[in-house]
């Protein structure tokens, strides 16, 4: 089920500003970031569907991304 | 400033139900979601602060997503 990485995740937490990052804090993100993911992944499939093709293109993530 | 990988995102894309996925695709989603967990990892860092504290726990990242 996971498919991100854990490891650029710490990184973007600390660019943000953190000191330090505990392990649990990391992993809750790479979920939380994934299930965005999915959501804006099956809103752009529909879409792309929707538009008869059987390809998911760049115009479908953009406008998939304004309705979650 | 990109960290998180494109391969993911797009296998996320077709477990979805994309048959075919373009490569601005992805990469357009991995903007999205990259940007999604920098403003969650900023607000994360702003909690943890206002509590005093340096290490931002997994509870200022679930507050943090509430808020975005």
């Amino acid at each position: 089920m996971a498919e991100l990485p854990v490891a650029p995740i710490t990184r973007i937490i600390k660019q943000a500003g953190a000191e330090r990052v505990s392990g649990d804090a990391s992993t809750t993100l790479v979920e939380l970031v994934e299930q965005y993911a999915r959501k804006v992944a099956e809103e752009a499939v529909a879409l792309a569907k929707h538009s008869g093709r059987k390809t998911v293109k760049k115009e479908d993530i953009e406008e998939a991304a304004k309705r979650v």
